[in-house]
């Protein structure tokens, strides 16, 4: 039988499989549907693992693959917010406190601190480690709304250059190199006329 | 402008962006609609993530991690071969070797080599981590099958408890506790009549 502490464990690893469910503003490649922030997740990581030489300072690697992969598992309670709402921005913090405490409330009281921790350090972004998970976090979007042209969320929301650039700016502190090519993307948008200068 | 290196990262990393289209033949929670491997691979890291501490010989997480991001990316061009399925599973190997092949050959030849070893550690399970990651890989859709009750793909594609005890078994090489309590899981679909006893 399982013990007490593996029973809480598997609920939540039960618990959030929810996040297969949230959506996101970002298509996936084809543009066929939506993605869901459980894949985002697992993209993301990946872009850590591949790219972690990019960051500006020395990181742990298998830290920032933990912020990656847990940092958005409050969406199940607080849903995704799109980083260009500005109302729903307002209240998105003590939505997601809300949600960090009832979802890492089901672990065992360890790891419900440890992973409540991971969540408040990502973002704080005053470490390497969540300054780079930062970066890649707002540099996988960017690189999905890039491939969907006229279809991408930027053009669906009238977002424009300057709210990029406030959006994106961040992805810097993370890791030089990627914002270098970030602001290329962004150029492009701008001179194909997907994406208003002012 | 990004390098020759960072281009070819970037054009990894939005390749395998469709691993989000392969279907498993596992439900996600509540049954609407198939698991995908990505957010299968996101929802596997999380359990090696929480139940780390069950693995039978120590392991380095990050390691255990890494094997749970990267193993299936192969499916790209293999696809899912569902575990019960014989005749699939005959050149399995075959189609995977050469999806390794092309698609850790899009990264720089030294992460090639290092994405490769990692699918090669992986399938070998002759390390600790490899025995850790596996025995979870075969412990997830265990417990969303359960879940599934008679829209399980046990039900579907009439599974026996001697399939399921090969399939499942060596969840106890990677972690005893965990195979324990896979256990009473297949007791419990054998005893509700789902699925036969031989």
């Amino acid at each position: 039988m399982a013990t007490d502490r593996l029973r809480q464990q598997l609920d939540f690893l039960v618990e959030i499989d929810r996040l297969k469910h949230v959506e996101r503003q970002t298509k996936v490649t084809g543009g066929s549907r939506r993605e869901n922030t459980a894949e985002h997740s697992w993209h993301l990581a990946m872009y850590a693992l591949i790219l972690a030489e990019w960051s500006n300072d020395a990181v742990d690697i298998a830290h920032v693959i933990a912020l990656c992969l847990v940092h958005d598992i409050v969406e199940i309670d607080a849903g995704d917010t799109f980083a260009y709402d500005v109302q729903a921005n307002n209240d998105k913090a003590e939505r997601e406190r809300a949600a960090a405490e009832r979802l890492f409330g089901l672990l065992p009281p360890d790891q419900a601190r440890r992973f409540r921790s991971l969540w408040e350090e990502y973002e704080a972004m005053e470490t390497a480690e969540s300054r780079f998970a930062n970066a890649v976090d707002r540099m996988q979007p960017a690189m999905l709304n890039h491939q969907a042209g006229d279809d991408s969320p930027w053009v669906h929301h009238c977002v424009t250059k300057p709210q990029m650039m406030k959006r994106l700016g961040p992805i810097g502190d993370g890791s030089e190199t990627l914002w270098t090519h970030v602001q290329t993307i962004i150029d492009d948008v701008v001179n194909r006329g997907l994406v208003p200068p002012e």
